[in-house]
């Protein structure tokens, strides 16, 4: 299959998360024409078992080669963790993650050598991190905890509300004593947290969001590929599979922008 | 279709809430035969539209009368709220849900004449409580609070948590000052937070578990039908959507005994 510049970017994620990653591909490349699928009919992806993710993940990518993309970045750190190899055997098209541009940037932000990672259950339990930053540096340590709370109180736009506070205090207490300096934010929701996180995190620790660093890995991606739009001018478009609504009201915090041009699709 | 006493009752829910139904419908009718359908693979319906649950509903009832069920059970609020006219207009079986008893029974024991109601977004947008009490009594007056934190807090394992409290003391503020003498539990997963609720409640307010009043109403109905089924021995079985491992793990809170035999199926 030829590829062009002019097709736009796919971007998939279990709901309106993954708009903090579209925020940052436009940020970086206003060129680029993006294509966002909510797959809001099964959101959460986290909580759910890998072989579900998996199949979730394959019909959403399917969608997206249907709109003729030049490239399907998985906006999701549950699907990234779980069906990231799966969809790059599969597809003719550049395939990446969120896991990887993540693990990178902690790796050349951290000094001490332990690094932090606070996730959904179904990112923490696939051990996708760890194994991605051991295969940068086998000597890196890894401390690990799962947030499943912190989605729901980004949704219900408490990220910065006394209650998450005392579920940060309760969820990083572990890896507090741990001697980390970086801890990655792998979960899309989690970057509305991050005023709430500073206030729990000694303020030697840096926190790496994986959406600036995601967008990163695309442009280079495309680049090597001869597949870089260079316009200005450009255009989105979402897709969900329940009713717009929620995602509406809900993604705007997200995207950080007026959500149009909204449709339910069935995957 | 000729229904006999032997046939088991069926019930479903979108994850492990619609257990403390189970639970109380074998409680009051040991001799009961129950199968049980948990949509795990695209559980909360809570934050999903009225649309969607309509449809997932309706999948779910039809894999429980492919197993012979004399009876549907639909042990969740969100569901029972936006699907169970279409339910019951559609089926040959008799079709029960949560809300009426859960609102007959607010009926019995409010003499101030205002009821509180708590519920996912879905059940409290639905309006279905307010209109099941003014079908009993239009001059009662309904108060309503959606407290979509408290399912993640109840699955947490966090139900008697400082951060429940908090949350429990945010959502209900609102409601304090109405005068309300009642509050309905207007979601499967809430029982479990009776002990948070009681510490943020007047201690006047009593709360209503729709668990127990539906198992009330399933129990009226078989006797009406000639289908009570009057045994001591009986057996459960279970079925989810997803792979059963969280299933029951969290589950076990809610039904309060093991969870064994759960197999997983495709709708």
């Amino acid at each position: 299959m030829d590829l062009t510049v002019q097709q736009p970017i796919g971007v998939f994620d279990s709901g309106v998360g993954g708009l903090t990653v579209l925020q940052e591909l436009h940020r970086l490349m206003p060129g680029e024409n993006l294509i966002y699928l909510g797959d809001t009919a099964r959101v959460p992806y986290g909580t759910k078992s890998a072989e579900t993710v998996s199949g979730y993940a394959t019909e959403a990518a399917a969608f997206l080669l249907r709109q003729q993309v030049k490239m399907v970045v998985v906006a999701c750190n549950t699907a990234s963790s779980v069906a990231l190899e799966l969809l790059s055997r599969r597809l003719d098209v550049p395939v990446i993650g969120v896991i990887e541009p993540g693990a990178r940037a902690a790796l050349r932000l951290s000094c001490s050598g332990t690094v932090g990672i606070i996730g959904t259950e179904g990112t923490i339990n696939s051990d996708a991190y760890p194994q991605a930053i051991r295969r940068f540096d086998p000597h890196i340590k890894t401390v690990c905890a799962a947030c499943p709370l912190f989605v729901p109180l980004a949704e219900e736009g408490w990220a910065e509300h006394e209650v998450a506070r005392l579920a940060a205090r309760e969820y990083l207490a572990p890896l507090l004593d741990s001697g980390m300096d970086v801890l990655v934010l792998g979960c899309t929701h989690y970057p509305l947290l991050k005023p709430t996180l500073k206030m729990v995190l000694p303020s030697a620790v840096r926190m790496v969001d994986s959406a600036q660093e995601t967008a990163r890995c695309v442009r280079a991606t495309l680049k090597r590929a001869g597949l870089l739009n260079p316009g200005v001018h450009s255009w989105w478009r979402f897709y969900v599979t329940d009713v717009p609504q929620r995602f509406v009201r809900v993604g705007e915090a997200f995207l950080g922008a007026r959500l149009d041009d909204v449709q339910r699709v069935a995957l």
